[in-house]
């Protein structure tokens, strides 16, 4: 009973906040993730697009490059990644090509979500999704960025 | 008229040729990929997905990410990115948040091209796209080496 409460989704979308967190203080768009496979964190990741320079360097992917590193495999079909905001079309695409298990994310990215996109999913069509885990704690992060940028 | 020819897409694509050709040695899906500023090249890449255990790194992400380092840029909408076969959904992600000027890819992919998501496309407005270019050798390579896999 505590190890099922200890490997919610909520706890595991709580350290995928801290590194929204991290990002936050970087003054980076608030975005965390992280990659589970069998109750184990084996990646993190937050978005370091301005700090490298890089449009691709988003949360997910960083954390996806680190998983297969870290498995030594560029398939993660036991893999559970969850990420506090909506992936973009970049992130879904990665996550279909690693045949990512489950993918868990907070709250929903009406501008820049894969969800835009809707003739025809992005997503590998054996990965599950599940939403709105923590969705109001993450999308304050989002909200709180923003606002101090205007 | 020397460097007009000598400047074409066809120029260009002849050096993503190379890069996927340098991936097809290495028993990779050859795919390659350039990027192009003011007629220079400023990345090139192939597809390195076996090597480096990484399902992200395809030549397009791999140019990309040397291009921004190149020019400590996020965005290169000055940039023409040469890829020998249709970019798929992460790649055009990829090139949408970067604000890839344009884009010059050889031959079409039915099975993974981005063409296949056709509600809303999934590259930024401003990104102008030229196909076809050298397109039957672009393909030759790819069924050459599918062919030797059957």
């Amino acid at each position: 009973m505590f190890d099922e409460v200890k490997f919610s989704h909520e706890y595991f979308m709580r350290q995928a906040i801290r590194e929204a967190e991290a990002a936050f203080y970087k003054d980076e768009v608030p975005v965390g993730a992280i990659v589970v496979v069998n109750n184990k964190i084996i990646a993190k990741g937050h978005n370091q697009v301005e700090m490298l320079n890089d449009s691709t360097a988003h949360a997910e992917i960083l954390a996806l490059t680190t998983a297969y590193n870290a498995f030594g495999s560029k398939y993660l079909p036991e893999a559970t990644l969850y990420v506090t905001v909506e992936p973009c079309l970049m992130c879904c695409g990665a996550m279909y090509w690693g045949k990512i298990g489950k993918i868990v994310y907070g709250t929903t990215d009406d501008k820049n979500g894969y969800r835009k996109f809707t003739s025809s999913s992005p997503l590998h069509p054996k990965t599950e999704i599940v939403t709105g885990i923590l969705a109001v704690e993450c999308a304050k992060l989002m909200k709180d960025f923003f606002k101090n940028k205007r």
